[in-house]
C-alpha cells in the first residue's frame, strides 16, 4: 500500500430516533475517511439487539443488508480501518454479547493499552475470546463486573482501562457513551428532534441535520434512556491529551474537533509552516485532499500562489493487487498524476501534512520533476514522526519510520528535493490554542499514560 | 418448506494427514446430508489455527475460500441442519476460541439438555456469549475448568453435561474426541496412512479410502498427539441409547452405524413392516430416495413387485421462495413428479420413512391418484411420530406432529388414502438386534436422559 | 469431468398465460437435467421483449434476477448444456434480436448442421456474428428473408436449415413454434388454462398442471396469436429420425417422448437386454439414477433380485475442482458410494445405460469388487456407441469412445469384469415399437440427414 | 441522481505492446471520468480476439476478470457513462463480432447521428441487431461494406456516418483508428517503447508512461500493422468542431485536449469570467472538483481570495438509492459539506463549471447560507446551457435545462442568490484562441453537423 496512515475507526449511536439504521449509515458515509476495512451497525427495537457488520466501504454494507429490514429505535454504527492481514469480519464492529446484563453492543475507537495484561488475567479465570479485538476484552470485563446495573458495571470496568477510548453501547433499552479521562480521540454529542446522537465526528451531525451540542467530556459517562440523558464523570485526569494528529491528517476539516474548527487548526499549521520555512518559489501546491488547506495556509502567509499542481483520481480503490516490478510507483501513478502546465519551469512548493515512511513523496517529487518543475522544496505542515502511536493510529514500525533513523537534510536528500522543512513541535502546538491539553508523543515521545509491557502492536477497538 | 425432519450435524477431524482441509470438505461432501444450512472447517499448522465457515452447501463453502491457502496437520470439520430463521454465520461451525489452554476449536453433533442452566449461571459468573450455539458454553466451561492440562479439562467440562454430544476438539498440536454416555449419535474412527481420520458416519471414510476402525464408545475420550492414540472412559452410563432414528432416516445407507449396516437395518424395518401391515396392491413404490431402502424390503417380503413411482428431481434446491397461494403444492410437484405408465390402474402401495406433519404426503396421495392408482396404501417403516426430541433432531413443536393428536385411522382420513400402517415401536426395536440399546423417546416418550427444565428447542451442537 | 454424455437443450414457451416468467422457470426446473450450463427467459408484455439469462441452474438465474419485475403475456424459457470451455453468457438462450420484423427471441434445442456454410454465405453477403451459436444463424436466416411477415419469413427460413431443430419464437405479439422433418428431438404442446404451453419433455406439463395436447409433429409450424392456434406443414421428409437417445438416457423416465411413455420403453429395454444378455448373478444393480428403470426392467426380466448397491450423492455440484493425481477416481467416490452389506459376497450384475468412454464404469467396477463383490457383471441397456451425433448430442471425439476402437470383448478386459453384455441394436429398436422411426446414427453409422462438410462439433442450438 | 452531464465515453487500444491487457485496464483508469457505466477490453494474440466486460467500474472489472489469463499483443479499452435505465452489459463495449473480415472489435466515443437511418436501411436488408448501441450499426456497416481489406471497409463505412466518433478497432491482427471530420471528441496517440498507444486523454499516457506524440487529426484514418503505422485522410469538412464542453467538465484538466493543456483553458475560462462578471465578496469558493480550476483562475484575476468551503466526500458511490422524501437533498449533503469556518459571515462567490438543472446548486446555495455565508454570488464559468447535445454528451431533455426556459435573473431567484453570472459565447471561445475550431452549439444553437430526423437520445457510441 501507500505508506499513508492508516486511518482509525469512526463511531456512531442514535437514541430515541427515527429510521435509525439509515441515518446511522448514512453518518458512517460522513465518518468513512476513518476507517475503510469493514462497517457495521447493531439495532435495538427495546426488545432484542441485532448486528450487521461487511468487510468493506459502507456501501458494501449496504448491498449485502437490506436496512430496510432493521426496525428499531436505538443503535450504534462503526467503520474500521484498513489493514493488510488481520482483519477478519470476527474482528469488525459493532460486537454484540449476551450477558448477565443482557444483551450488549458497543462500538469503539481507540486502543485500550494494558489489554493483554487483562485478558491473560481473564483467560486465566476461565473467560473465552473470539476475536483479537480489545473491544472484546472490554466486555468481558463489564460481563464480570459486580454492580447494580449495566450503567454501574460499564464505568466501574472502564476505570480499569488505560490508553484511549470512545465507547458507545447500547443495551435493548438504554444508550452508554464514555470518553477516556485523557480525551485522545474526539466524540461529540447532538440533537436531531428528539433524538440523541453521538458520533466521532460533527460531520456526521452536518448530513443528518442533527444539531452540535457539546463535545462529550474526557472522563465523562453518560447515560441515556426513555427518562433522558445523565451525566457524570468517572474518572479525573492531571491532564489532558487529546490526538493532535486529528488536527493534521484524520479529521475532516469540516469537522470540529475538540471543540474547535479542524479547518482553522490546519490552516494555523500552514500559515505557522510558512513562517517557520519560508521558501523561494513561484508555486505552492499540495498533495491532495488532506494537505491542501494547510497549502492554502502556506500560500496565505507566504503571498505565493497556491495551484493545483497534482491531480488526485479518486476511482481508484484497493482492486488493483500486482506482484510485479514497478508497482509502488504505479500505484502513486494510478493515485495522483502532475499537472504540466502548471508545473513546468517553475520552483515548486509542495505542502503535505506529514512524512511516515517517505516513500510516496519520493515518487512524487521525481514525478513533479519530470513534469517540468524547475525546483521542488517539500514544506510538512507537521513535526518529524519518530515515534510509535499506541492510542489509536496504526504506524509502520518505529524502524521504517523516515523520521527515527534520518535527519531532515537525509530525508531531503532520499527524496531528491531542493528543501525539506518541517513545522516545529512548538509552532504546531501553538497553532492548538493550548498545546499543553493535546498528546504530541509520535513527535516528541512524551506519552501521557501507559503503553504496555512490550510495544504492544496498537490497534482500533 | 417441505415436512420432513430437519438434519442434524455431521464431523469430522482429521490428525497427521495430508491435504487436511481438502479431505476435510470432500468428507463434509459425503456427510452432506446431515446438514445443508452450513459448513466449515479448523486447521492447525501446529502453531495457530484458523477457521472459515460458509452458509450453504460445501460447494458455497469451497467457492468463498481458496482451501489451498491453508495448510495443517490437523483439523475439524463441520456441517449444520437447515433452521428457517435463527441460522447465521456467528452459530455456524466450528467454533474457534482462544483462553488459557490457548486455541481451542470444536466441532459439535449434539443437543446439551442442561445448557441453558449452564449458561445462566457462567453468565451470572461474568461470561459472555457471542452465539447461541450450545458449543459455545461447553468451551466457556472448559475455559473455565481447573485442570493440568485441556484434555483433562476437557474430561471433567464434558461430565457437567446431559444430553447428547459427539465432540471433536482440535488444539494446536493435539485432537481430542467425546462422545456422551449414553451413545446417542454416531461417531467412528478409521485409519488414513498415519493419519486418524474420525467422523459422523463411516461414508465419509469410504470416500477418503479410510479404513474404519470402530466406533468412539459411548463414554470414551480421545486424545490424539503425535504421541499416539490414548483412550479413556470418562462416564458410565447404566443404559445406550443409540438414536434410532439414525437408521430410520438420517444416515446415509451405505454408512455403518452403531456398528451395524444401516442399508441392512432400515430393509429389516420395511421386512417387518411388511409382516406387520400386509397390503394387497400391485406395486410396492417409495418416496424417494430415503424411503427406498425400507420399500426394497416391504417388497422383497412382501412377493409385491418394487417399482419407481415418483420421480426426484434433485436441482430444486431451496432458492424458490414465494409467499402466494398453492406453493406447498407446487413445491412438492417441483420436488417429486408421479410416473404415470407405473401408477396408471395399479393399487400402489407407498413406503415411506416417517410421518411428521404429513403434508407432503397428503399431496403426494392426490398426485399418485391423479397419476392413476386406483388405490393407495400408505406404510410407514417406523412407528408414530408422536414426542419431541431433545438429543439432537430437528423436529416441528409436537403440536405440529401428525400422530400427536390424530389415530392412525385419521391420519388416513386427513391423507385421503385406502389404508395406512405403521411398524411397531416393538418390531421396530427388533429389527436393530438389541432393541434395549436405543432411544426411541420420539416414538415411545421414555426419554433416557435429562431434557431441560423447560421444553428448550432442540439445536444442533 | 466424468464421461457422461453431455446433455442437449431444453426449451418452453407459454402463450397467453399468466405468472408467465414464474411458470417458465418452474418448467425450466422440470427441464433441468437437459442442460445446465446456462438458463435463461424472454418474456413479451405486447409491447417489448425482454431477456435474462445466467450461467449455471435455474436457480442461479431465480437468484441473480428478481423475475417478480418481469410481466408479460408470452414468454420462453431455455437450458442448456454443460461444456468445458465454449461456454460463455453470450451463447446462452434465449437469444433476443431486433430487425426488420421487430423484436424476436427464439430458444432452440436441436443442432443445425449446415450452419457454417449458411454462415459463410451470410458473411459474404456482409452478416456480423456475435455468439458462436446456430440458433443466431437461423434469426440472420429469418431476418433477411423476404416475406409478407413474420411467420412467414420463419416458415422460408427454416426449410433451408439440415439437422435437428426445436424452435420456440416469441414476437412481441405472437409465439411461432417449428420441429424438423425427421422429428429428432422432442417437443410438445399442452393446454393451461387459456395458455398454450410447449416444451421439450412432457414433464413440465405435470410441473405446472397443463393437460398434454399432443406432439408438435415432425415438419409441424405453429402460429399463436390473439386469435388462436394454427398448425400447418413446412416439410415432409421421407422418413422419421426420432433420437432413440432420448429414452436411453436423456429423457426424465416420467416424460412422454415421442408419444410413448420414456419408462416403459427404458423398462422394455432392460427386460430385452435380460433376454439378449443373461447372467448368472445374485443381485441386478443399477448406476443410479438415469440407468435405474433398465435394471428394474433386467432384475424382473431375469427374476434376479433388485438392489441399490451404489449411493449417489446428490450434492456434488460442479464446484470441485483438482488438477491433482486420482482426480477422476476421486470424483467418481465423490458421486457414488457403493452399499457393502448389499454387495458382500454377491455376484453382481450392473446395468448401466451406456458406455461412453467407459472410464467410470471401470472404476466404478473396481469400487464394486473392492466393497465386496464376487463377480462384476455389466450390461447395457443399449448398442456399443461408436459414431458421432451431429443432431444435437454432445459427445467426446470419436477417437474417445470406447467402442469405437474396442472389442465387447476388449472393453470388458479394460473394465476388469467378468462379463459384458450390449443390447442389440434390433432389440433396441424392437422396443420402441416401430424401430424404423428412429435415429440410431451413433451405434448404427446410419445418419438420416446432411451432417455437415467437416465433422463439425455438434452444439445445442 | 445529482444533475450533472453524465460523461460520455472513454478509449484506449495499445498496439504491439507487453502486459497489454493490464496497461489497457490501467489506463482505463486515468479515463474513469470519461464513464463509470460498464468497463470492458478486447484483446488479440495474433490468432483470436477475446473480450470481458462489466458492470461498473474499472475494479468492478478487475474483480470479475483475471486480466493474467489474457495474453496478447494489441488490444483496446473502453468506460461507459452512467444512464439510469437502459443501461445492460449488452451494450457496454468493446463489441466483438466475426464477419466476412474475421473478428473485429471496436471501442467507440461519439454520437452517430445517422444512425436510425441506416438501421432502419440494414433491417431493411436484412440484418438483426443485438444492441441498442450505434456501434453495433458502425460494425453491420463495415462488414457489408464491399472492399479489398478490412481497413478499406471501415474507411468507406465511416465515410456514410455522421456526427462524432473517434473508434479504435482490432483485428486478429491490425488495429485501424478513426476520428470525425470535425474532431468532436478528443483522441491522441503516443508511444510507449515498441508500442503504439491511443486514448481519449494524455493523463492515460501520462499514467502508462506513454510519450505523447501528437493528437489524431480530424479527418484522420491510422493503419496499425506489423509493418508499423499508416495515416491517410477519409473526410475533410470545411470547419473543425471540437467540444468545448470537454474544457469546460469532460477532460481531466491534466490532460492536453484539442492539443492545448486544459488546465490552462479552464484557468483562462475562470480569469475571464471575473472579467466578464466581477463580485464584491470576501473569498472565492469552489464546487469541488471539477470547477476548482476555473475557481482558480477567478481568484487569481479578481484578487478574491481562493479558499475550500465545501469538502466532498468522495466515498458516495452509486449504492445509496431511497425513495422517500429529501433524498436529493440528502444525496447532496452526502457528497458536499461545507466548512463553517471558512464560510461564517463571509460574502462567498461560488465558481461552478456549468449549470444543467441548477437543483444541486440550489440546495448547496441553502447549504452555505445555513453555513453562515452572508451572501452567495454565483459564477458560471461556461455560457446557459439552452440546447441538447447530439453529439456525445447525455444532457437532459431541454425542458429540463435551466437556461431554457429561464433568464439569468429567474435563475438566480430560482436558486435563492444575490447575484449570478455567466461567463459570454464570446468571451468563452476566446479563451481557446481559436474559438470557431469550436462546437458551442449546446450555448449557441449552432450544430456543425446533421443532427438526425427526430431529436433522437445521444448515445455514447
Amino acid at each position: 500500500m501507500l505508506d499513508e496512515l492508516h486511518e482509525e475507526c469512526g463511531v456512531i449511536g442514535i437514541y430515541n430516533g427515527d429510521a435509525v439504521v439509515r441515518n446511522i449509515t448514512m453518518g458512517l458515509y460522513a465518518l468513512q475517511h476513518r476507517g475503510q476495512e469493514s462497517a457495521g451497525f447493531a439495532i435495538s427495537d427495546g426488545d432484542k439487539i441485532r448486528v450487521r457488520k461487511s468487510m468493506g466501504l459502507v456501501s458494501t454494507l449496504l448491498r449485502e443488508h437490506n436496512i430496510d429490514e432493521f426496525d428499531g429505535f436505538a443503535g450504534i454504527g462503526h467503520v474500521r480501518y484498513s489493514t493488510t492481514g488481520a482483519s477478519t469480519l470476527a474482528n469488525a464492529q459493532p460486537i454484540l454479547v449476551s450477558c448477565k446484563w443482557g444483551q450488549i453492543a458497543v462500538a469503539h475507537n481507540g486502543n485500550i493499552t494494558n489489554a493483554n495484561e487483562l485478558r491473560a488475567e481473564m483467560e486465566a479465570d476461565g473467560h473465552i475470546f473470539q476475536t483479537t479485538s480489545d473491544s472484546e476484552i472490554l466486555l468481558h470485563e463489564i460481563a464480570r463486573t459486580q454492580a447494580d446495573d449495566l450503567g454501574e458495571a460499564i464505568k466501574k470496568a472502564i476505570t480499569k482501562f488505560t490508553g484511549s477510548f470512545c465507547l458507545v453501547f447500547i443495551s435493548k433499552d438504554s444508550m452508554y457513551v464514555a470518553r477516556d479521562g485523557f480525551g485522545f480521540r474526539p466524540l461529540s454529542i447532538a440533537r436531531m428532534g428528539k433524538a440523541w446522537c453521538v458520533a466521532s465526528e460533527t460531520c456526521a451531525f452536518d448530513l443528518l441535520g442533527a444539531n452540535y451540542v457539546r463535545d462529550i467530556q474526557p472522563g465523562e459517562f453518560l447515560t441515556i434512556t426513555k427518562n433522558g440523558l445523565h451525566s457524570e464523570r468517572f474518572t479525573q485526569k492531571d491532564r489532558l491529551a487529546h490526538c493532535i494528529f486529528e488536527y493534521i491528517y484524520f479529521s475532516r476539516p469540516d469537522s470540529k474537533i475538540f471543540e474547535q474548527s479542524c479547518d482553522k487548526i490546519r490552516r494555523k499549521m500552514g500559515k505557522q509552516l510558512a513562517k517557520e520555512c519560508p521558501v523561494d518559489a513561484d508555486i505552492v501546491i499540495s498533495v491532495p485532499d488532506s494537505a491542501t488547506t494547510a497549502a492554502l495556509g502556506y500560500a496565505q502567509a507566504s503571498g505565493i500562489r497556491f495551484e493545483i499542481g497534482l491531480l488526485r483520481n479518486h476511482y481508484v480503490g484497493r482492486t488493483f493487487i500486482d506482484p510485479t516490478q514497478n508497482v509502488r510507483e504505479q500505484k502513486v501513478k494510478l493515485k495522483f498524476n502532475p499537472i504540466v502546465g502548471v508545473l513546468k519551469n517553475k520552483r515548486v512548493c509542495v505542502v503535505e501534512d506529514s512524512i511516515v515512511r517517505g516513500t510516496t513523496l519520493k515518487i512524487l517529487s521525481k514525478m513533479l520533476r519530470d513534469a517540468g518543475a524547475l525546483e521542488v522544496h517539500i514544506r510538512i505542515a507537521s513535526p518529524p514522526v519518530a515515534h510509535p502511536c499506541f492510542f489509536g493510529m496504526d504506524f509502520p514500525s518505529q524502524g521504517e519510520l523516515a523520521a527515527s533513523s534520518m535527519t531532515p537534510n537525509e530525508i531531503a536528500q532520499m527524496l531528491g528535493v531542493e528543501s525539506l522543512g518541517y513545522l516545529s513541535v512548538e509552532g504546531m502546538k501553538e497553532c492548538t490554542g493550548e498545546g499543553e491539553n493535546y498528546c504530541a508523543a509520535c513527535f516528541d515521545n512524551d506519552y501521557p499514560d501507559y503503553i504496555g509491557t512490550d510495544a504492544q502492536k496498537t490497534r482500533c477497538g
